[in-house]
C-alpha cells in the first residue's frame, strides 16, 4: 500500500507532463516531453510506456496502482478523446488501450478537469466548491466546479469554453466556428493577434522577434514591463476578448473565482488586469467587483498531473 | 400532516401566480393576480395574504406548512429580492417580512429556479440531471441543474443566463448593460424589435396591432402561421438570437435539454426551430444536433408555484 503509485498523464497541445504520484499526492518524479500532436498517438504512448519502464526498474518495490490522464477532448464517460482540435489523432479510445498495456486501471478525462481536480484536491481551490479552472496553453480549456463537484453536464464535454462566442462573426477558430474565446485568448490566439499587428506595424522590431514564437511570452512580458506599446495593444486585447468570456460565464454560474494555469498565465495581470476591468464592466451590478481572478498555487505543470492522478486515488476511496 | 399545505408564489415581472399544494405536489387552488411591480411591494403582499386568509376561512381543516417563493433576483442564501432590474422595489428581505407575518417557515429562490424545480419534480425535466430550465416572460430568466442538483454558485445568483451578452455593444438592456441576450429574447426584448420594425416599415397593418402589447405574442403567431413577412422576421431574428445564447450555454454545460417556459415559450417552433438552428451552427462538431429543446411539460404558470411549494417540501426531508 505505502509503495502503490499512480502515473498522471497531462497532454497539451504542445507538451505533455507526466509524473508518479504516491497516495499523500506528493510528486516522486515528473517531467515534460513534446506531445508531438502530428505524429499518431502511438508515438507518444510508446515514449510514455518507456518512461514508465525506467521509473518501475529503478523502482522495484513500488507498485503501479493506475493511469489517470488529463487530455484535450478527453472524455470521462466514453475513456476516449475524441477528435481534438490541436492535434491530429482523430478519435483514440486510449482508456482501453493503455488498460490493455498495463493492466492496470486506467481513468481519462479533459485536460483542463484534471487541472481543476489538481487545484480542488491541492491548491488555491481546496476551500471552494464553486470555481472555474482556465488553462492558457496552445488553446483555451476550462474545468468547472459547481457545488463541490466537477460539473461533466450530460455527455462528459462540459467545461469548453474555449468554444464561447465572443465576437460574432469573428476569427475562424480551428473548432470550425467563428469568434470563439480560444482564437483570442490561447497561445494560438495570441499568435493570431501578432499576425494582425506585423500587417499594421511591419517595422516592428518587437513583432519581429515575436516570430520565434516558442519564447513569444517571455518576450511580450518584458516588452509590456517596458511599456511598449505594440505589448500593451497585444496584451490589453487579450484580455479584453477574456474578460467578455469571464462576464458570461459568471453571470451564468457565478464562481467564487476563476483560477489560471499554463503558459500565458505566467503574464498575469499583464493580461488579468483588463480581463477584470472588461468582466466588471459586464457583470449584474450585485456581481461586480466580487468575483476573483487568480493563479494556480501549483508549481508549472503540476495541476495537470496531480487532478490527473486524483482521478485514481480519489476513484478508490 | 394530510392536511399540511404550503402556499408557492411565482412572482413574475407582469403577473404573480400564487398556488395552494398538498404534500403529493397536487394543486389544491392557484390564480394568477398582477404583480403591480411599479408600486411598493406591499401593494403586492397585501393582496398574497388576503387570498392566503380567504383560502385558510374556506378550508378550516387545513395547516399551512410554509411558503415557497420564487421571484426575480430572489436569493436563496439571503432570503432577500435583491433590485430586480424589471420591478421597483429596490432590496426587500422577504423572507423575514413574511416569517413574522405569518408564523411560518419561507424559502425563496430565483423565480427561473423555482420553475427548474417544478420541471424536475414533477415535469418533463423528471429523469434529467442536465438541464437548463429557460423563462420567457417580461425578462428572461434560468434555472441550471448540474449533476443532478441545482447550481446557485457561491453568493446564490448563478443562472442569469438573460444577462449573458449575444452582441457586443448591443441593445441596452433594463440591468444597464448592452446586448444582454433578455434584450432581445423576452417580452422586453421583442416588444423592441417590434420598436425597431415600426421605424423600418410605418405603414405595416400588423406592427399597427402589436401597439396593443397585451395580445402581442398572440397576434404574432397569428401572422407567423400566415406567411406575414414581418412576424417571420420578427421571430427570426428572436429566434437567432436565442441561438447565441443557447450555444454558448451548451459549450459550457453540455445539457440534455433546454426547456422553455412562460408567455413566448408558447410561440414554440416558431421560434425555436431557428434558435436550435443558429445552436447547432455554433456548437462544437460532436455536439451538434444532440441538445434538446422542448416546452415545460405543465400547465401555463404551474411550473412555477410547483417549483416555489417544493422548496417547502423538500427541505422538511
Amino acid at each position: 500500500m505505502v509503495n502503490d503509485f499512480v502515473m498522471g498523464i497531462d497532454i497539451g497541445g504542445t507538451n505533455t507532463v507526466y509524473g508518479f504520484i504516491n497516495r499523500k499526492g506528493e510528486i516522486i518524479y515528473y517531467d515534460q516531453i513534446p506531445t508531438n500532436g502530428d505524429k499518431p498517438i502511438y508515438n507518444l504512448l510508446n515514449r510514455l510506456e518507456k518512461h514508465l519502464n525506467d521509473f518501475l526498474d529503478a523502482n522495484s518495490t513500488k507498485n503501479l496502482k493506475g493511469i489517470g490522464i488529463g487530455a484535450p477532448n478527453g472524455n470521462y464517460y466514453t475513456g476516449n478523446i475524441e477528435s481534438p482540435p490541436n492535434l491530429n489523432w482523430g478519435t483514440i479510445s486510449i482508456k482501453s488501450i493503455l488498460e490493455k498495456k498495463f493492466a492496470s486501471q486506467v481513468l481519462l478525462t479533459n485536460d483542463a478537469n484534471a487541472a481543476a481536480i489538481g487545484e480542488k484536491s491541492y491548491g488555491a481551490a481546496k476551500k471552494m466548491n464553486d470555481f472555474v479552472m482556465i488553462t492558457l496553453g496552445t488553446g483555451l480549456g476550462s474545468g468547472i466546479y459547481a457545488n463541490n463537484r466537477l460539473i461533466y453536464g450530460y455527455d462528459g464535454f462540459a467545461g469548453e469554453m474555449g468554444h464561447i462566442v465572443v465576437e460574432n462573426d469573428g476569427r475562424r477558430c480551428n473548432c470550425g466556428n467563428k469568434g470563439c474565446l480560444e482564437s483570442y485568448v490561447s497561445a494560438n490566439g495570441i499568435n493570431k493577434t501578432i499576425d494582425q499587428m506585423m500587417i499594421k506595424y511591419p517595422e516592428s522590431n518587437l513583432l519581429r522577434k515575436l516570430r520565434n514564437r516558442k519564447e513569444a511570452g517571455k518576450i511580450l512580458d518584458m516588452a509590456y514591463d517596458e511599456n511598449h506599446k505594440i505589448a500593451i495593444k497585444i496584451y490589453s486585447y487579450t484580455g479584453k476578448m477574456l474578460g467578455r468570456g469571464l462576464s458570461n460565464v459568471a453571470t451564468l454560474l457565478s464562481p467564487e473565482a476563476f483560477i489560471f494555469y499554463g503558459g500565458y498565465s505566467n503574464a498575469g495581470s499583464r493580461i488579468f488586469d483588463y480581463a477584470e476591468q472588461e468582466m466588471n464592466k459586464n457583470l449584474l451590478e450585485g456581481q461586480k467587483g466580487k468575483i476573483k481572478i487568480i493563479r494556480s498555487k501549483l508549481l508549472d505543470g503540476q495541476a495537470g498531473v496531480l487532478g490527473a492522478a486524483s482521478l485514481i486515488w480519489s476513484h478508490e476511496r
